[in-house]
């Protein structure tokens, strides 16, 4: 079962020709959710071969232009190649208003449903489930209300040891109990137990998604023992000042937040203009953090 | 002088990897003006290098969102970048109203004053005029309000015959008015006329543009004898059908305006996404008119 994140944009609200603005496309377990869709997200899809028609969700951090100027485009274009599935929206307050007026306006019809979800200002919690995945949301710290995102697995089935299955004689009609965990007992009384038969589910897997935000320490215990965490670090050391003015993080800051989060990896992301490469920003992470790692526009990560 | 259009996108309502949306800049007599501006307009001028602090104006032919979508991230990304100057952006109905309630949901702060100009439906004439070019709009034929634009450089002052004007004697202090067209009498009585001492002024050129419509001949009165034309052919004549439907034209089409209208040379685009190459646009349209180009992204052409 495949977990992987692509990284759609790297750069923060001025795109540039090698980093687009923020944008990712998780794929987990068959389902395909967008994280934020700055201008031009859907070129980057093409560009990374990324699928769009089977995005079914699409969580939104904050009402920034750089993480939601490319959402008009991309939902024009799914009506324009025919889409016809539902999507839903979920995102800070104001969302919808920002999309349902522009398509007032360009007169863009209804060709398939879109479901909105506002989150209020501090929400926590579970925002999304079914039977492959939930999802939860956090407040970061930014000029305006920005939501961060986590992704858990859920477990899957028990797996079959046909070996040991086949030894007790009893139907195949009862596998799928066994495999949900459950002990059975057949027709002729044989009682076999779930754990003598199967082994268990694989480990779940998650991943979190936190930009824009300042230092927060907050933030670490909705991310605690994560897989993957994207954090954004739209600075170096240097520019520190500028980074609590502006409500963004460093490198080293984002690399603490996934020391004390003990985090598996980190992403880093969101990387201003003003650098010309992110070598600092590798250097100045890794003496708080090893597993760090400098995305660029189209990498995938596998979790 | 020079006078030149670059095209940013030759594509139609969904963007390709090689054909991006439409959006046009026209730099005529150190104006730069900017036609349409689909999504990621601001990446292909960073892309074909063209400076867009330097817009001063910008031309919307209507509102969807393939000729609008990236308005809102281009003013976004001169604002970042510390944009002072003014800028006029003159379009139809809905225009203010599709950028200004954007700007207020995302919370972008006016950094530079932006003066709006808000089209009638039919709209015809001069809508805007300086010392070097006048601009005219017309209405074109589509499914909602849209706007055609006629740019012709003014004349500029005659040039001086450096030798003709020396065995006159008089001051130097006369050349602006002879250049100016108008003769002199020196303060020794001595009368200069202005065409024995200056060449004419070089010819004007002219460009105009025409996305989208469908075949509308009274198109043709507004852009007689222009220079240079754009004129949009989103299909071929095997989809002339769609194009009635749709309110766009073919390529024939478009040749026939130019033919009409005794343009000079025209360039086609706003092609259609299912076309994969536009050998077929070429060939119909040189049925009908012989000086047609089929641009790619970031082509120039020099008028």
């Amino acid at each position: 079962m495949s977990f992987k994140v692509t990284i759609l944009g790297t750069g923060a609200a001025v795109p540039t020709l090698s980093r687009g603005t923020t944008s990712q496309m998780i794929n987990c377990q068959q389902r395909s959710i967008l994280i934020d869709c700055g201008e031009a997200t859907q070129i980057q899809m093409r560009k990374f071969k990324v699928k769009f028609q089977n995005v079914q969700l699409i969580l939104i951090s904050h009402l920034h232009g750089d993480h939601v100027f490319g959402l008009p485009g991309l939902i024009s274009t799914m009506q324009l190649l025919g889409r016809k599935k539902a999507l839903t929206i979920i995102g800070p307050k104001g969302i919808k208003a920002f999309l349902l007026t522009q398509f007032k306006i360009v007169g863009l019809y209804n060709g398939f449903p879109i479901h909105f979800s506002e989150l209020d200002e501090k929400q926590e919690g579970i925002i999304f489930e079914d039977k492959c995945l939930k999802i939860s949301t956090f407040p970061l710290k930014h000029r305006i209300p920005t939501h961060g995102y986590r992704i858990d697995e859920k477990p899957g089935k028990r797996r079959l040891n046909k070996q040991a299955f086949d030894q007790t004689g009893v139907s195949n009609s009862y596998i799928e109990k066994l495999l949900s965990g459950a002990d059975i007992k057949d027709n002729s009384g044989v009682i076999v137990k779930s754990e003598d038969v199967t082994y268990p589910h694989k480990p779940t897997k998650s991943y979190a998604f936190c930009s824009d935000t300042a230092y927060h320490l907050p933030i670490i215990n909705h991310i605690k023992n994560i897989d993957l965490l994207y954090h954004e670090a739209t600075f170096i050391d240097k520019e520190g000042d500028r980074a609590v003015e502006t409500y963004h993080s460093t490198a080293k800051q984002a690399a603490a937040i996934a020391l004390k989060a003990k985090a598996k990896r980190l992403i880093l992301g969101h990387f201003s203009a003003r650098y010309k490469n992110m070598e600092t920003h590798l250097e100045e992470a890794q003496t708080i953090f090893d597993s760090v790692f400098i995305p660029s526009d189209g990498e995938v990560f596998n979790i």
